[in-house]
């Protein structure tokens, strides 16, 4: 085999090792009970097991595989962001967001269930996630414990992706630049990724000072992914996507291919995809998935 | 001044200085940012800050205070829970929930600023409260803070006020009897309040084994204020409240109060507040603010 085809089938199998790995887990920690609260049990399900590429989960797991740390640990503090970004998408897709019918190929959860369902299965799903991380099963040191939940919150609320959907929401209306632009998505995006990245680092017991290259990587891939994302959208077909596309252009929102042209644009996801791999370069083989995963987010096509 | 003078007063004075402190300790903690964010704080702030009684907050402190524990660690606690009641309130209050437009007697969050903004605001203080938590300036001890976070974590979602949440949407076409009701508020209300008492014990580095009567308390006057807020809903006029009255009637819920008569209803709630006192037999002067609260909690009127 080539050295990229084995980059590629290293990726293929990390992809669906998680992919089992995260629904097993999902399906495992959320029981449906036998009362009233069964709807919304099965509402979270729904969401949560059977769809979308788990890549925050892969990178977490990968940064904590490179430092040695135990795969179970590393699953369950991926079961952590993976809820987060479930309930996200859940409410993002509310019809009073961005109302969207389909997603993963599917109808969304307001449109599976009801609204109210909707909203209830993603407040579960963000209780869910700081819950699993408290758990001694995550880890048997609550330092650990402690610091994984404070960089988790500190993503998905007002500084982070919340904030983001917010500048989101915001940019249908105003007329923003690249730098703004480049802030939203470092926000509604970057924030969790980059934080799934570092979830690692803080498993493997690295010390923040020890974690800036990974930072990097993190802040490279993560704007890489964002306009890998408004690529699709400008480009893509919504079967492939198993989303709506083309909504970027329709809502009036300056998007990295708006404002740079698809060219443009293009060439500035390869160039983040170099520097990416570029802050790797003090590791060796152990690295590869997660080289191998940057070039996968800004190549894929849904 | 008689004992129930002094017992008034020392309520009075608890209730607002608790009031003050969470107050400003929101405003402190939400500052709005200059950036496309600022709608969103707003909301939040507009939410957090002004209004409700803060009985979460002051059970908590009430508890840990009694143990001794240093008063501004006890507040960050007691916002971080406050948080997730205000969240509660206003995705609960969204449309394709309860549809309110009136709460703390002014216009809801959706009212106020938008949908879209009121879900957002919602997640975002879900997500504030974790991170507040998780912060060292809240104990030293990350022990204490994962502990903390893990009791909210668990009374928040699916198994506590959200599942509750779920059985309350529920309750608008089933016929639940007596023993679902209560359970149904066990979730809603109870895990809360209950978590408020148990936190203010954590805080306090008191063991799981010598928290019975602690939650024995916390358990009969969650029941209780919901049965006080069933008379009020049955009884109570809009103005007082806040709120809307006269709802649960309409939306064809069964209650403590369509169980069981106001009458009955009333004297249950009274036995609740003899036997929340009981269980704080074993402790002297330190507990009349937690013997009052639970006396208040059965007789406001709003």
């Amino acid at each position: 085999m080539t050295a990229a085809g084995v980059t590629d089938s290293l990726l293929a199998e990390g992809l669906s090792r998680i992919a089992e790995e995260i629904d097993s887990a999902f399906d495992a920690l959320l029981p449906v009970p036998n009362d009233a609260r069964a709807r919304l049990v099965e509402a979270m399900r729904y969401a949560a097991i059977g769809g979308g590429k788990r890549l925050r989960p892969l990178l977490l797991v990968s940064v904590a595989e490179m430092y040695g740390v135990q795969r179970s640990a590393a699953i369950r503090a991926g079961i952590a962001i993976e809820a987060i970004h479930v309930y996200s998408l859940i409410h993002d897709d509310l019809p009073c967001m961005d109302n969207d019918a389909l997603r993963h190929g599917k109808p969304t959860v307001h449109v599976a269930f009801d609204e109210a369902t909707a909203v209830l299965a993603g407040d579960s799903l963000h209780a869910f996630a700081f819950e699993v991380l408290a758990d001694p099963a995550t880890s048997a040191d609550p330092f650990t414990r402690v610091e994984l939940l404070q960089t988790l919150g500190h993503a998905s609320g007002a500084q982070g992706m919340a904030g983001g959907q917010m500048m989101d929401m915001v940019a249908e209306t105003a007329e923003f630049d690249l730098q703004t632009v480049t802030r939203l998505q470092q926000l509604k995006t970057g924030a969790l990724l980059g934080a799934a990245v570092e979830m690692g680092a803080i498993l493997g017991r690295i010390p923040p000072e020890g974690r800036t290259h990974l930072r990097g990587y993190a802040r490279d891939i993560g704007l890489a992914f964002q306009i890998a994302d408004d690529l699709i959208d400008h480009e893509g077909d919504a079967i492939r996507a198993g989303k709506a596309v083309g909504k970027d252009a329709e809502a009036g929102k300056q998007t990295f291919v708006s404002l740079l042209g698809p060219d443009r644009a293009r060439d500035q996801a390869r160039m983040l995809l170099e520097q990416a791999v570029g802050h790797l370069g003090q590791h060796g083989r152990e690295a590869d998935l997660l080289r191998a995963l940057a070039r996968y987010i800004i190549e894929r096509d849904h």
